[in-house]
């Protein structure tokens, strides 16, 4: 680890995964890959703390490719990957110091809960709001799965999801997108019951979702090399 | 689009994101970010088909680095994603072959659906057996949120998720993973609905598990350089 002049802690590690296959022959192979890791600030310290060789990670984040030129003016690429979520999964080896389990997995943040999704609006989005003035939208969405059965017949079923979006997000939603409209949809799982009328018990699981692109065209604009690029905010995010 | 000597088809392309934040003076800023995509075979081709610049896509796959040595005899390094899934999103410019909209949208594949949870099992897996000699096994994983609520008070929620998996996974599993333990699952969403004894109609959303890593470190191996890395085989996984 180390720290900038201005005082932000970086760390830089290299995460090993393997990757199994079947070749030709149908003999079961694997290759390695080596990918670099860059954490900053409060996780960077977290992830020196905590990880030592051989710990088993899960790490999310977003891809960086640094440019540049080296000592004979050849230009050169980097690519890494820039962490904002790290997770210890165990398989510590013994070399580092000496955290008990309870140290380790104590923190809520050490858990993922996260949801993809792309698939067709089933019907238009509904905003609401609350007595509060909270804004709330709330929509379905439907994905589609094909696969072969073992009688070799193609089978398709289809899941619908519900979705809620919640403050600036459902807002815009609600004016951006439309039924049968195809959108991407990004969150976490969310569980709900209550007692109907007849006195049973319901649950109903959501997605609660943190980030919505839709289809449209609406949210590019032509740059002046000719081609459509995504703006740099084509998406509803939500701020929290 | 080329083709590799045996015949392979194979293509590449670039896809420009923008990252937005927010500098010291709260001014939004953006930077635009190129990831380079490989894709083989029969994706391969449909890329080539349907994708002109411009367009939006959603690309699934695995991070792969190559090395060579240069003119020079120095070693480069290139960064790819190695695409497995793209999903066509809209926004293509009008240069592109004139393709309606729903050849694009018809295949079902151009769907997503996919949960990734890391949580600790609430309750040692249940393995059991169908009539038709089927393996099925079904646990539930809770996972923890924090955040701070808008009077600034640190707020704690835990989520249930229903976890579900069949045949060699699910045999492994049930041997593999008890109560307490910490998981990776990754997945799709599937509802069932029943009707009740009281004639009431329920529903169930599970997670139909295709991947669970569990943190023991029964399943890794001690490499000669002393390191502790996962082997290439770490986790279950559903041969479908």
């Amino acid at each position: 680890m180390r720290y900038t002049p201005s005082g932000t802690a970086v760390t830089s590690f290299t995460v090993l995964t393997y990757r199994g296959w079947k070749d030709d022959s149908g003999t079961e192979q694997s290759s390695p890959e080596y990918t670099n890791i860059v954490v900053w600030s409060k996780l960077a310290e977290i992830c020196n703390q905590l990880l030592v060789s051989g710990s088993r990670v899960f790490i999310e984040g977003r891809l960086q490719t640094r440019s540049w030129d080296d000592q004979e003016g050849v230009k050169r690429y980097k690519t890494e990957v820039i962490a904002d979520d790290m997770v210890l999964l165990g398989g510590r080896s013994g070399a580092g110091p000496a955290l008990s389990e309870s140290e380790i997995t104590v923190s809520p943040d050490m858990c993922v809960n996260r949801v993809q999704v792309i698939g067709n609006l089933a019907r238009d989005p509904e905003l609401r709001y609350l007595p509060s003035g909270t804004a709330v939208t709330t929509f379905v969405v439907a994905t589609n799965r094909a696969w072969t059965n073992s009688e070799g017949v193609r089978q398709e079923s289809t899941e619908f999801h519900n979705v809620v979006c919640w403050n600036t997000i459902a807002e815009q939603v609600s004016k951006d997108i439309n039924k049968g409209q195809k959108v991407y949809i990004e969150g976490r799982l969310q569980n709900r019951s209550w007692e109907g009328e007849d006195g049973v018990k319901r649950f109903k699981t959501e997605i609660v979702a943190s980030f919505i692109v839709g289809s449209t065209v609406r949210d590019e604009m032509r740059h002046e090399d000719g081609a459509v690029h995504p703006v740099p905010s084509p998406a509803a995010k939500d701020p929290t």
